[in-house]
């Protein structure tokens, strides 16, 4: 018997290793951190002793969702300015309301909420964009979870900075700070061709280059700005960028919903990994990005949620369902983006686009146990016929259970474990009390 | 101070009347079934003397929701063949597994499931279209639900009946057994044009006009059924129904998503009632209704789920989000079907939808006591600045604390009240291995 952490056990463990089917009855040994075995209960059982046993009878595992793109301290600004425009939701109320309240102590308290959310909800990574990443790298930590924090780039000032340049110096700053952590990478990201000019982009990236962190970008999420960048530089955004150089696999791109069949040619030839975020692109009324086209085409797409202000919520189930159904209708046939492949996408693509496949994104032996628990003793949840097609289309996030990142066991039962949730929460009305105060709501 | 069964009190207690805002520490007096008084909860509690007290502060308060279309007791078929055509899917899978497998037993019980379902998810109220209707109104009023049951009529046989006249004059039967009920409604449902004849329509249209009982049809659900009416009758199915005379207020018309300007037209002035199902429209790539055109016209569109084997859930929540969202990007316009517009379908106007506007949907002195209690202490709900928009766009069904139908409280701080929960999934299972090992599944 080999002392082990944990052993995570269920009716269902999903791998989601391409080619191997659910295992019935399975369990995984946890240690240090890591997946050391995978097998079925009773062989796990016998050959393991952990000192905690999680799961088991009427549960289902799988690996840790990936959130890859979001703004998570916007959680604060949930709901502030709904039914409108993009531009005019960006321009008159999320940018003025940043420039207000944007600052450390508002990016780090909003980033634990919005840790708590998605944790609860079987986040295990997320892929940020966003300003004070120190902040937010330190409330993740804390939290416990994975995450990506790319340093915000613009061409015009706001709370953080005053110009691109000293976006950037903060931006290489930053990722001095965090290179090497266990659970945070640092990355750099340039916010979209609209506000930052070639050269910007350049510059952002050959800082990338420079300590091999990744890149992250909103990229042709309205038809408007692909007219206005197209009107500008006589191509379109993808095209831009890469003529420019601009893009690798080091490189998440964000949104892709005007793009052309050429322009999809560009990511799949150069690997660069697609962040779909159908909610929060329905919502502002963005347009329906071509993802079956992608996918044929060989891009990496996985999910993102954008940020709680355009969605409304951090929820990678969500987006599993709506895309797995909307493009269906989209394309008129109702064989596209099954159950499986919408949860390789949340879950193993999305480790892939992220850079992390060697590390997570599957429950295989080596891998960091990032996985998720869920339970599947519930009257919506019941009967079933396939496991893949229940969690696509019948779960909620709320049915998750149990949750581990980097094997720490921060879900328990539904108990967040690193922090009080009620004192979340409760600092999340002071600020919103302060907000809405000055905005008069 | 007078006597009552129950005074309900939120943070907000959302009428739904059109022009009454959300009142802000609200409360609600309950008795015999009805609501005798709303108001603040100071003035509730000094005038009221309740029996119970339910919810308080951190909650809101809102009317049930409607399903105006599904098939309850296709739960037990839930994901039994996805990703699959309409046509292939109800011809090679849902029928023959009806033909096998449905019963008094199978319906009655698989109807219990649903209920249980849907009341933990805030339904109050839902419109079915199936067989062995004795059986499912007996399990929904044993399960203190308000339905609908259209006694279904089709002109090939199934396990319930050889021919149009027999399920005709069994639905008949089925009308005289529970006219009157305090909560159970029959109805007739002759499927849709293309499964039954003309004849067929007016024969059933003739038996709710007997009895003064409502009828439910699915209407121009995909573009090839559109086009073999069209081949068949020289008119598409509305104008086609419009011509026999069967539409007016009494119909509900599921689907409806490939209809012209003009039929959009007909079932305006005709009051005619639309179940939009876009859930499960999406996921059978069925297409996306004109809803806003509908909208636009005066039809009064409310939500349907569908039946669980298409959807796979029971869930109005999420058909709110989805049709919130997908609307607006269909638009090209984010302000299309704003969070009160949606959360108005999913009550006030489902229950316009199926005539009972009178007598619940909104929150109302004189109307039935069916109304739910939602939990708004969560990190996934916090913080927020729109109460609208936080159950539209960041609310999940699982966040349903309480529900009351009729006055009579079915779901308590998450309790199923009127039968044992796991009683009700054990038999699901039971009856699912015995459908899977059929189907070799």
């Amino acid at each position: 018997m080999r002392d082990v952490d944990y052993i995570i056990s269920g009716d269902y463990v999903l791998t989601m290793v391409d080619s191997v089917p659910p295992l019935r009855s399975g369990a995984i040994a946890v240690s240090d951190g890591k997946i050391v075995a995978i097998g079925d209960d009773k062989t796990i059982a016998a050959k393991y002793n952990p000192k905690t046993v999680v799961g088991g009878s009427g549960k289902a595992v799988m690996p840790g969702l990936f959130n890859t793109h979001t703004h998570a301290a916007m959680v604060y600004f949930r709901g502030i300015a709904d039914d409108l425009p993009l531009r005019e939701w960006l321009e008159k109320h999320i940018w003025p309301a940043e420039r207000k309240w944007l600052s450390d102590e508002f990016v780090g308290d909003a980033t634990e909420l919005a840790c708590c959310e998605m944790l609860k909800a079987g986040v295990t990574t997320f892929n940020d964009m966003y300003f004070f990443g120190d902040s937010s790298a330190r409330a993740a930590k804390k939290m416990g979870m994975r995450a990506i924090l790319g340093a915000g780039v613009l061409d015009f000032p706001n709370a953080a900075a005053r110009n691109a340049d000293e976006y950037i110096a903060k931006a290489e700053r930053f990722i001095k700070n965090w290179l090497g952590d266990d659970l945070i990478t640092p990355s750099i990201a340039p916010h979209a061709p609209y506000t930052c000019s070639p050269e910007t982009y350049m510059k952002a990236k050959r800082v990338a280059e420079r300590y091999g962190v990744p890149v992250h970008t909103h990229l042709s999420e309205t038809e408007h700005e692909v007219n206005e960048i197209t009107n500008k530089y006589g191509k379109p955004p993808v095209e831009l960028l890469e003529e420019i150089g601009f893009l690798d696999a080091s490189v998440v791109a964000a949104h892709c919903v005007w793009v052309n069949d050429r322009e999809i040619e560009i990511l799949a030839g150069r690997r660069t990994g697609v962040a779909h975020c159908i909610e929060s692109n329905l919502k502002l009324a963005a347009g329906i990005a071509p993802v079956v086209s992608m996918l044929n085409k060989g891009v990496n797409v996985a999910f993102g949620s954008d940020g709680a202000a355009s969605n409304n919520d951090l929820d990678i189930f969500s987006e599993m369902s709506f895309s797995a159904r909307v493009h269906k209708a989209m394309s008129g046939d109702p064989t596209v983006i099954n159950a499986f492949t919408a949860l390789s996408m949340a879950t193993s693509t999305g480790a892939r686009v992220l850079g992390m496949g060697d590390k997570t994104g599957t429950l295989e032996i080596g891998k960091a146990a990032d996985i998720v628990i869920v339970d599947l003793n519930k009257p919506h949840l019941t009967p079933f016929y396939d496991i893949y097609s229940l969690i696509v289309y019948s779960m909620r996030s709320t049915d998750v259970e149990s949750v581990m990142v980097n094997g720490r066991l921060v879900v328990d039962l539904g108990k967040f474990i690193p922090k009080d949730e009620q004192e979340i929460m409760d600092k999340a009305w002071w600020w919103k009390n302060q907000i809405a105060s000055a905005k008069n709501i």
